[in-house]
């Protein structure tokens, strides 16, 4: 297959994000960096173009007149990724979407609901691909947990532990960070901080490894610890039922001082439990109801094919996000030029409907929280 | 010190609780079993007495009969504990002090919060010390972690993380298990199945860490998860706000399919988090803000010396709950002795005052989830 | 079953090993203790024997009075435990056996194979019972080890890897420390510090669990890191070829900075390994050559009901050494009073042939290290 | 920089090796993979060349016709890795370095010490860069240690432990295994399996940690486990004395039975321990002497510089071996390319010297393991 011409929006010289989607997309040649507009600020993200090794035109000033100019090129690019803060991801997208691109587009999809169906009406209508970047997702041992939810290996399932909470804020601000800064102002991240920032990462990966739990209601309280931060929230704790049943319980933080990381999650069925940590990401903790517990490990012969089929090592040495990242980046070629390839089944990915239901399930949040964590009514706009 | 003159009520052949507290009382001679009313079925109780070495006339069929018997005697028991089924704790409580026997009582000390009013103050007329067997506190790095509090080296506490979840009735009970049957059964156990079973232990961890902290109001929602143990709970979660503002979540549960145990608690603070898992009691986890963790041990130079003072066999041998019970009932020894003890420092301990704190903590839970999780205001009996 | 009457030498006031021993021993009502010549120092051993409520006339000066005069009342006692330094045990154990006492020893049993022979002898003449103290054999998970070794689960044992390493003298030791002073004495403890000391632990604990495996030869070398310690080693590795083909690895220390105790050992197996570590003792790690590993805990009704005979709180409980050395005191009384219990099979316990065995394992060691780690063959005394 | 004309001989399509290599070295654009010789089966090579996006003239049939044809071109490449089995290393490596190429090439060097002095020799006649592929020396954390070493927080070094034991060969092997069938191969590995296929892994950390200590002696043990192996070990016990007075235990194994990796190192010093494992790469422990162990962990700012300068993405989140061996082509980048850089301080790598005294160690540990075990005067062929 002829690599995906392939450009970004964001991602910039010294951001976090930006290293990784290269890096994942281009590594097995599936992705080909063309060109991109990588910076708000237009020289640097020139400069930074032609340090990566693009050619001089096609690193662009602004989206806007990359979108326009690769749209005039019979080489132009047939995928975008989305790698800017939050506000802007509405309308880079739609931008996108009107030029007939696929779109790999960062978490959070967008702010409101209004604007996930706007996208996904535009996505439907000219039959794009949007993958929204729920990175974790794309670690093996979810595959695998997902294998096992559906081979009925947990039972039913009855209650769901999920935590993000980092420590990484604990003290208030350093107000020259970058990277900081637009997180914790709500012009640009909307009215959530860290329900958007992290809370939908454990949410996917619950809708990953659980694909028939629906949602049925929401309760939602969350803090300023830092003061300062008010009215973004810096901690929370979401409850939800599901329409099977099962309840979930989820603590997202970035003030759980000590902790760098924290993702993880346990599902608990009524024949056994599951348990994984980003931290520990080759490992899964199965641990039936009766009996000893055991932990599954990255590359063991036991595992579901399609858990090991992405192996990039074998067995007993480190993965990590790297690999998580450009399986779904492999996961989106897939689905962009779909059977072109001629691999194993087709695999599922974080999609536009994924990351439209965050996006409500955000604001869920916050309608219950600003109720003082009333139950409420959880209706995806998909 | 001559041993305290000690009975119990319950606690008989086949009991769960029975031994530990035989053990941890009379281990270090503090307490010398004198007599006791062991068993339901008075039978079984007295020749378990036998067995135990007791003198037969002070086997007895009946508390009742004890309690009388006992104050008659000059050389009648000092103390009592009750290690019988919860439901029974308040009249035999009462029926104790009505005859000036200081009282170590299970967890939970009655069922209703006007009985928990009803035996402090009759306590206080008597004057006797009441001990309610909240065991896991006497464990050495439960007091470590009072003092790192006490000493502000956690900051400003923010977050309480409480769990005890274990799995074992992931299952459809056996209708043939004894002690098993009186806990999932409403006239026995009261309303509540694990908020009262499990709940009450980390709820007075997080007490005995961090003492100056008051719970301001309560949000609890409870699942009958085996649907026939409805209307007692076997999964909750419960949020509670304390007047400094810090926010805890509790999760408790008898369904966590594959855990076996799953006490645990995390404090995060302002400088520094601590976590404590009664699994692996001899180690604390030490979290600062910025910097790495570390694992505080059992034993080491570097603890408080009240929590080195009850080491009983040097760092690095592993202690279990054993000697946190025997911790405890030395602490009980020293309240009703008072002075004859010229040890360390005078100590705390679970006292009537905790136990009727979680009696009406239960209530509240209750009450709040039987509003759909509606916050309740919390105000103790106390 | 009446208490067998029982007396201690050593184990004073302050010792590190004296507390454990009366606890284990009396815990279950299984010895009583009766008298004692608890210290090196009469006046302080009786005042010490007083306060822990014995009859002045049984606090006696030294183990030679002690032993007389019990031999010569009719309640004299039945038992002894030696808890003193090294290099008093041979002469105080032959003195309590040629009164016809049955013992129970600190480990090593003594200092020279010689010696062993001898008390081998004796002990049989006068058909006494002699436990050695290794005290973490008495763990419940080490007897699940050995029905899983004598079930063949592990297949054909290949390799055994042992460690007992800690830190606690990786500094010069202060000379007024006492406890360690006679650690570094040749006088007291003879040519070897940390191979009798702990090696021999883990060398019991292979033996526990493996028993059908007899050593053939062994190679060692030992260093005095710290140099003002020689000629006594404070590190030790020793290589042992076992008759089925087996090879074991073992390493002592202390002076392994950082570990606060370190007793660990792996058993490799043709179809599974073991492994456990004393500082986590409720859990047996179990790895089959394929297939996931699993984490076998304490109190699971998986568990060989021999290992389960001997809980004390139900699984998920911690249990400590206490526990362990209260099962093994319980077996010795099972051993000395035989047909008087009606209890669950009869039991293993560390007799005098694995303490004899250990004392020419250590000579063999130092032979071998002596010859700059040349292969020496084992031969026990036994 | 200009990417570095890069081949590969070996790797090809199956190859357990092949992916990781082609991966490490093009992901930052350093290396630019240009042509190949990559498998033994010359069409199935070109095929695989071809699929991987090279012109066909550039997909060889063997190594020879590529140096060649490659030397003839003026856009021939510059370097070359090699990764085939263990036979062919020298005589391609001296190929190579005949026609001026840069060489990576895997584990081990060559066969023998006469063979590494040859190689030694020509790579500095030609002076051209020859990189050793001990890929975790690669990890962040290991430049922590080294750090941590040089800069004295260890005090001196007093021990070391290390392990590399993985349980896949605990079975006799399959026949049809085609990646196996060579390493248990005489003819391909020359006289030693696991000492050669595993050992010089940790050898190498022990070199890359604490580069200033010198091997003075060794003494080996070696079995063939599996009786077919034989005259080829499949478990080995090292000892090392280094000229400090250190002294060094290390475990290799292919039938540690339930291990998936293991390898795993300890620095024991005067002051204070490190340990680090390949399975959790992002984390060092740190022990001091006295005091609470430390979790160091990648991306905290308490890192040193150089360790914090490979990061790829921000603490918290998990790097994998990807990363390490992207670390190490960076750095034979730096070599190779020198001055282009402009980046951090230069910094090391595993390079010839380092695989031709593995060689050496190979042999000696040969040389006292047929000797049965006698220590062996350690003598670099460097
Ligand atoms: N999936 C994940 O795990 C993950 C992790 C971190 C961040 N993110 C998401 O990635 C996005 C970026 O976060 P970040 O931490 O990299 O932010 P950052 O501030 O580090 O980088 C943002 C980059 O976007 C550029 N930029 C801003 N506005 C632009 C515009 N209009 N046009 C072109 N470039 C523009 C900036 O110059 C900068 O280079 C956010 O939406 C964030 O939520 C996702
Ligand atoms: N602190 C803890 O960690 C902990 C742990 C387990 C149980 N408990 C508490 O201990 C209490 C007992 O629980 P258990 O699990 O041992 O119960 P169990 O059913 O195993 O034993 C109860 C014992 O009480 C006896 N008994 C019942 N009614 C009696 C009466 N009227 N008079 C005399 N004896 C009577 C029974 O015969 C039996 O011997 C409960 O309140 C429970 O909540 C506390
Ligand atoms: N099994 C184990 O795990 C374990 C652990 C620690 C010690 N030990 C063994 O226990 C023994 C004692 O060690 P310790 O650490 O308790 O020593 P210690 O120095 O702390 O105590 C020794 C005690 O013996 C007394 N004593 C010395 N000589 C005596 C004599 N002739 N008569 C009467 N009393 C005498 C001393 O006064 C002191 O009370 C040693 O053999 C040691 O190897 C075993
Ligand atoms: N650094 C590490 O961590 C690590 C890990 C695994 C293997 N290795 C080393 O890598 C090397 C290869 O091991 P592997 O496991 O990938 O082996 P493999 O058998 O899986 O692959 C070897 C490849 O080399 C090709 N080949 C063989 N002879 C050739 C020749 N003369 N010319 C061209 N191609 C040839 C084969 O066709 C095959 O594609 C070995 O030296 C091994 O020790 C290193």
């Amino acid at each position: 297959m002829e690599p995906i011409r392939w450009g970004i929006v964001g991602g910039g010289e010294g951001s976090s994000i930006g290293y990784i989607h290269r890096s994942a997309a281009t590594r097995d040649g599936y992705f080909r960096l063309t060109c991109g507009a990588f910076d708000i600020n237009p020289e640097r993200g020139k400069r930074f173009g032609m340090q990566l090794g693009l050619e001089e035109s096609r690193c662009y000033a602004s989206y806007v007149e990359m979108f326009r100019n690769e749209s005039f090129r019979r080489d132009g690019i047939e995928a975008v990724t989305i790698a800017t803060p939050n506000a802007t991801h509405y309308e880079i997208c739609r931008a996108a979407l009107e030029r007939n691109l696929h779109v790999i587009c960062e978490k959070p999809l967008c702010l409101t609901s209004r604007e996930a169906e706007e996208l996904l009406k535009l996505a439907k209508e000219r039959n794009r691909v949007v993958g929204v970047m729920f990175g974790y997702a794309g670690h093996q041992m979810i595959e695998q947990a997902r294998r096992m939810v559906e081979a009925g290996e947990l039972g039913e399932i009855r209650i769901i532990k999920a935590e993000f909470a980092h420590g990484g804020l604990s003290a208030a601000e350093d107000a020259r960070n970058e990277s900081l800064k637009w997180r914790l102002n709500p012009q640009v991240v909307g009215p959530s901080f860290v329900l958007a920032d992290l809370g939908i990462h454990p949410l996917y990966l619950i809708r990953a490894i659980a694909p028939g739990l629906n949602i049925k209601r929401i309760s939602c309280r969350r803090q300023s610890v830092v003061k300062s931060r008010a009215p973004l929230e810096d901690n929370a704790f979401v409850l939800m039922e599901y329409d099977n049943g099962a309840v979930a319980s989820m603590w997202v933080s970035a003030v759980n001082a000590g902790s760098q990381h924290g993702l993880r999650i346990r599902i608990v069925g009524s024949k056994a439990s599951i348990e994984w940590s980003a931290e520990t990401p080759n490992i899964l903790s199965f641990e039936p109801a009766s009996g000893s517990p055991r932990v599954l490990r990255r590359g063991m012969p036991e595992l579901y094919p399609s858990a090991m089929a992405e192996d990039r090592i074998s067995g007993g040495h480190s993965e990590g996000l790297f690999e998580a990242w450009s399986n779904l980046y492999r996961r989106f070629a897939i689905a962009i030029r779909g059977k072109a390839f001629s691999l194993h089944e087709p695999s599922w990915y974080p999609d536009i409907e994924d990351g439209a239901n965050a996006v409500t399930w955000i604001e869920k949040c916050l309608e219950s929280s600003n109720q003082d964590g009333r139950w409420v009514k959880y209706e995806s706009c998909v």
